[in-house]
């Protein structure tokens, strides 16, 4: 284990960037690609167009996709349009889970649903859904168009599983890893094998690279949950704590409920269970028994996983950067 | 103009079945592959998908592929496969309007969104999305990807112009083509593509048997327009009157609106932007006016015009139930 990723599970840290040198140029033709392709639609919706400048988050999954490019060797031109696909595909489901969240605020500014109402939303998130999927047609390979519809399969049963599974206050670690598995890692996978596929690499280290990004996804979303429990609204830019509002048990409560007293963990669930309750005591509990600790380890673990499977890449300066993403993805706070 | 398609412009009539007779072990064939594609759903959201055959149509969509299909000379296992795509794109579109429409019953049963929340119905539509456009991507050929990628691109965008023209009550005829040629026969058109292109028809032919499609489609919104106005709840197997409801204004009423003074005009108007406003004096002039049987005309002169773009066909009994189905369009009442 790299010296980097080890933080004796002691959430938080320094605020860092995404490490992005090196691949400003295909970043921007990534931008241009996905300003071209909302264009049409400008002069009819311009006011929910200009508002998706407040979802452009940090650009991982296009990143992760053109570093592995590189890594392996080359970025094409299809790779640009992938990574604008997948960069699509992730403002699509934000858009969707802004409606289903109910939440007030994302970046610290309005969400569409807050400012067009649901019906808006939804729409609007069709409609990148299937540009994402329109986009992905145009580089002329039904290979990249099953591998994304997969994947895409995969995100919405995972964030379905995980809305049915809402107010559960018995979620198990597998359950929970299943549902994230599929949300969150499903994507960066694919990422990993378009970026290596389209690069010409050979089929083993194709899957090894999906590998790469299936772990560095999980690492990613549990350090968002933990993040969810410790962040403030300040650092993280988005409604505190909002998983706990929902009653959606992430790793750090899982693992809180397995290491107290059956008394006490049915203390919590009623607690959980009600509405506007107040969770002081839970936060003690959760850095108290090592809960928080634990899941942030459970973290730094995956990463190092995804870390591991860059070995057989050469020594690049993109592997290097992509090495350093499997630290950052676990050691954020914005 | 065939005497089927005439009618001196009164809606309603007999109520008629789609013409499916010919097709159907391809449909049958087209329904396993529907069911195979939702099963991997069943055991995580089994009542969910369960639900889904209440969304169960007449399959108008892939009637209208597999006819053209046959056709043409032959109905091929890609045609299947793009018939389940066109039918499970239109179901996720059924799902998300039911979230919008805040629609209690569709069919007679309640629709996902009263029984299960907005939120699971979006994420079930997006995964009928995802999963479609996967599917597509299954035979193999990136062709089929970017035409239904760009129909539902349309589809969508149709449907986010109709929602933000709600409560519009100056919409005019052309703004009305527009939201109907994209949120219903862009589907339609695409049907007419795939169906002929995959049947091995000559380039011509396919751009032809696609403007059937598109006017088909236009005939068959504008006559579902006029349904909804002089429908009954029992009939129409759905809620009565849900465009009025909605200030979602019509060709019908286009006409009417064209057709009054302006002072009369203006109280239909207001009329309509009240809340639970009675709207018997609305409809008795739909009749008085005309303006319900000029719309009615206007869709039997778009189902002539697609009838009229099969000309070229062989003579075969596929051909006479596509233009049985141009007359069925515009003279169904259920």
């Amino acid at each position: 284990m790299t010296n980097q990723l080890v933080s004796n599970g002691r959430p938080g840290g320094k605020r860092a960037g995404l490490p992005q040198a090196l691949i400003g140029d295909d970043l921007e033709h990534v931008e241009r690609i996905l300003q071209r392709t909302i264009a049409p639609y400008r002069s009819q919706f311009g006011a929910l167009v200009k508002h998706l400048n407040h979802y452009r988050g940090k650009r991982l999954r296009p990143t992760l996709l053109l570093l592995i490019a590189h890594a392996c060797g080359r970025a094409t031109p299809a790779h640009h349009v992938l990574a604008a696909v997948v960069e699509m595909i992730h403002t699509a489901t934000l858009v969707h889970d802004d409606v289903l969240d109910e939440a007030d605020t994302r970046r610290h500014v309005r969400t569409m649903n807050a400012g067009w109402g649901n019906k808006t939303s939804i729409l609007f998130g069709d409609l990148l859904f299937t540009n994402a999927f329109h986009l992905s047609s145009t580089i002329g390979d039904a290979r990249a168009c099953e591998w994304i519809g997969a994947a895409t399969n995969r995100v919405c049963a995972g964030e379905l599983q995980q809305t049915t599974e809402r107010g559960n206050l018995n979620l198990g670690v597998d359950r929970y890893f299943a549902i994230i598995e599929d949300k969150t890692a499903a994507l960066t996978e694919c990422c990993g094998r378009l970026g290596a596929f389209f690069a010409g690499a050979d089929p083993e280290m194709v899957e090894r690279l999906a590998e790469f990004g299936r772990h560095l996804g999980i690492a990613f979303q549990i350090a968002d949950d933990v993040l969810d429990l410790v962040g403030s609204e300040q650092t993280a830019g988005k409604t505190l704590g909002t998983d706990l509002a929902q009653r959606k048990l992430t790793l750090p409560l899982i693992y809180l409920l397995e290491r107290i007293s059956p008394a006490e963990a049915g203390a919590f669930r009623r607690l959980l269970g009600r509405p506007n309750s107040k969770f002081g005591e839970l936060h003690d509990a959760l850095g108290e028994t090592g809960a928080l600790a634990a899941a942030q380890l459970c973290a730094e673990d995956f990463a190092q996983r995804a870390h591991e499977a860059l070995k057989d890449l050469p020594a690049t300066a993109h592997r290097a950067m992509l090495e350093s993403i499997c630290a950052w993805a676990v050691r954020r706070d914005a």
